[in-house]
């Protein structure tokens, strides 16, 4: 059997590594997966970074990736050899802890999560459990459907389960990996979408992405704004920026939510008569299972959706990294596998 | 006709004074209610320190009124003279604005608070519109009745709209005017009800409300517990203290909500991750329209909840003001007319 | 001030007759609309036939009203001469009923409803209280607002409350006056639509309205083809033929719905086993007050959504209502004043 | 190793047979659960009758089985030997089903009910995969936690799941092993809780379990009383009658739901106008799973709901069942090993 090339990170804050490894066996309900593209997400630095006590050095990073099936394991069912999947975030539940027991296995205490707690797709082939895999329609490319398996389920997941209603103004907050998917999202679900960010440049994209309205934070006050056009049933906040997050809350419809799926270094701060009066709330919102990220792959499919990427091979991982944190990617960075 | 006599505050920080004044006529669709009693609570502080600009000055405070119907204006169909009723914080909406048109009456923009925004219940007698009138059931007496108008409807509302089921943990965060009725409504609900509050002393009143776990926050690790026991469903914050909120963020169960009620004067600092890792939210709850007020009366009558008060005559509202934001009342100062 | 023309019904089962009355005074709290246009519905058969007998006759039916405000009441606030307006089947709510209390108007034990048991738009003007008055966008004619305030309100708020989630199976049983704007609804609504109906012929139309699968129900299965796709998580049943209905439940989804707006003669049939197994369940829908009206008026412009119609000239009312209860009508007939 | 007593049905419609058989070895992920105490349910007569075409014979019956484990298989995690535990209808889930793969495992296409699909618990030891197993609270005897693994998970998961909110009107319809815990669970959950039975004699009954208002079918038009009494959000319909149900549904307050847990041999009639004016629904439930029943019994304990039994010792089988199926229960048949 070939080995197979991946990219390691061999311990805390080390750097990444092109390795030569034994291609891995898959065990009872598992099956491997050929990669043929792999999503560089920011979540990445969690392996990269130590950021998690618990991952396992040396780790090959990747939680967004898209192959074939090349080899299964013993108790696999209904997964033959040459099917195309997916893996994410969601890469496998325990089945026995109280939300795994309560049907709400994103929620799962022993969540398996591919280049976070195992080896993920940074390679030309990966392990993954059965019950975390995910069938990718003929209509969608590998390097599209990979950051549809992070970025893509986390936004449509978040607004088709905002509790907002096909009319109802719905903002999204930044434009980047996460906001370009969020925009488009929002309006193909038949929200009237407001797309949030800095500098008056971003409208023309925004507008292209499906966006009704564009608010530039720069030169605008954005809860003034939201609330002239009626109040925003949703807020997506898309950016890891605790203080633009709690500038937005009076923004809010009655009834209205803003909807966490951005990590901030800084609490959010929360004015309790903002909340009671409007009755309004904030929530977390934490990525989708696999069968989420199947509904976001087929939906994708059925309203046109796509990532905007950008491409290249798994060799050049570090250099796709760093341009994706230095927040110059347009919108979102695949590696690809040459195979 | 009678005039009546009634507690006013004539200026921003002016001291209650007790005065005598012409019965006012009711307008359309307005009716004059006898005041048998009337509740002090904590936002009374909103009228006697001019906390919002829009304060009409002298103003009669009380939200919490209890009485007979003694004089019906034009237009009103169904309240004749002799009908027990309560008026509370909801005191009548426009039906133009947004919320108004859509149902949600409690959001009025144009909202007519007795005591805050038009004259209240420290007094023998008060106006109020049709649409704002509750429903006495026979078994409430006039004195229980005043406190469930606000401190009940808002504790018993914010409950039963948690989205947790029977059973489910739930806990109360304070034990004073609002938690004691919040404790006791939990517990009818068939909720598994946890009481939090500071000391050891309080432990056997949280129990006789109820409550079938009692945490103490001077000496234990609320979250921490509360995660022990599963997590809480939902948490009512009935304190004015937003660090204490805070705090029991991460005792949510997966799902759970904090549900504010009680303002602080700081904003409350929400972790994005504590909200994400466990789909949590925080979400601020706002009173209750007439209908459901009648409903927390007519499930206090059913389930046997009691507010615990003290009362005094109208003409010792200070006193029993000073009582009340000193936090020395046991557990709603009730004021009567002596009628 | 001129005199307007109307078509009235004298009696039960009586003509439509083209007659000439004085413009009717609008009293407290009402507008008077210079009617524009009138959509023609198959409901307007209860005012023709005196299906409910209270009636009021003589009675001018209509209750797709659009037009411009040409006289203010006292007491009205906000809606000033010359506005454009429409009024459908809400028109107007009593405000002291149990389901009004609660904020859920459409549900009014009083509720008045043009042309059924009052003066409606069959006319060149008609009275309405400003709470049944909606918003016309400027972007959308009297014509195509006319059938949106019943047809469209009922299908576009049915769907928005269906509990489908964007990309979900949504079926809409039967293309007509009501089901060619609820296939358009749900495809802007981001479902993956099924359009149901007899004969191979609608397909074209189908697809052209937005449909993304066709199903003849003289040819197929419908049930087990729905199952084949996934099962439906809601049918929007807008035939009048309880057996159609019936025959669709174990095409639903697990925990999928029916939704009724359809009244056919005979009960429909439901199989508990069929319910219980899938935890399925048949929902009744009714129409929306003049805000739902105003959303759905809001999002037709948004997203392009407009009505099929046929339109006449008021004194062919009769020919026009022959040709929508013979079914000819493509989709809607409107009425048109000619002013 | 012991053999076993068990009782068993040959073939379709053939006796119970009391036999003695070897104790079965639990597989992976299996364990064996010493039987203490099995409830004999209406159901069983799908393994009886043979109603449903996959039953394996010969079958040992029951699905409401109490114990403690005896031997567990490899891969079990969490319950070691010594825990006592209960199966109910829910008897293992395949996890890999569309219904799985969303969470919602009641609904598994292929569900492992005991006694149904695979040998039930009849007997004085039976094999069940760990997902199927629920911890029985220490103050639960195993003769009272039996029923409650099917009859009481499925009234109390109907009833929690019912959109109710506590002081809600809802009504149990019938009063027998479903209806007798129905009532009980519906007044602990704080709904103002109706009784619906035929004859006058049951109204005691009715009160002592918790109902605070009772009707008799026999003497009283229930849907125009429950009208008369503000509407039911939510009735129960727990008898297998189809003409009773439809009977009930003009009695639903508006948007009430008709919540169908009893099988009927005739389809259920409802008039679409009836589920239109009021926005009304009929809804099928299906059980629920291992935490379901987990919850339920811990539900039980807080609140003080038990089932009322009468026991026999398994070689009764027979009787039991006999006497269950006329209807002479008072309310649950409950078979005891002798161990």
């Amino acid at each position: 059997m070939p080995k197979m090339r991946a990219v390691q990170v061999a311990q805390k804050g080390g750097p990444f590594e092109l390795v030569e490894r034994e291609r891995p066996q898959p065990g009872f309900g598992e099956v491997r997966v050929q990669v043929q593209a792999c999503g560089v997400c920011h979540s990445d630095c969690i392996a990269k970074d130590g950021l998690f006590p618990t991952v396992p050095y040396p780790i090959i990073p990747g939680h967004e990736v898209a192959g074939v099936i090349e080899a299964v394991g013993e108790g696999v069912v209904g997964w033959p050899i040459g099917t195309r999947v997916g893996v994410g975030w969601f890469g496998g539940h325990c089945g026995r802890c109280e939300p795994c027991r309560r049907g709400d296995m994103i929620a799962c205490t022993n969540l398996r999560i591919p280049g976070i707690n195992c080896d993920g797709g940074y390679a030309e082939a990966m392990i993954s459990p059965a019950d975390a895999l995910v069938h990718i329609p003929d209509d969608l490319s590998s390097e599209d459907a990979a950051p549809l398996l992070c970025a893509g389920v986390t936004t449509y997941n978040a607004l088709r389960g905002s509790g907002a209603r096909p009319g109802d103004l719905v903002a999204v907050l930044g434009i980047g990996g996460l906001g370009h998917l969020g925009v488009q999202f929002a309006a193909k679900m038949g929200f009237r979408t407001v797309a949030i960010a800095r500098g008056a440049d971003k409208e023309s994209l925004a507008r292209q992405l499906g966006a009704h309205i564009y608010l530039d934070s720069a030169a605008q006050d954005v809860a003034a704004e939201l609330t002239r056009l009626g109040g925003a049933k949703a807020i997506l906040a898309t950016v890891p920026n605790a203080q633009a997050m709690s500038e937005v809350i009076p923004g809010l419809a009655v009834r209205g939510v803003l909807i966490v799926i951005g990590v901030g270094a800084e609490p959010i701060q929360v004015s309790a008569l903002d909340l009671i009066s409007g009755s309004r709330s904030v929530k977390g919102h934490a990525s989708g299972t696999a069968i989420d990220s199947e509904d976001t792959l087929n939906f994708s499919v059925l309203s046109g959706v796509r990532p905007t990427i950008e491409t290249m091979p798994l060799e050049r991982a570090a250099e796709a990294y760093d341009r994706m944190m230095r927040a110059e990617a347009r919108f979102r960075m695949v590696l690809t596998m040459g195979q």
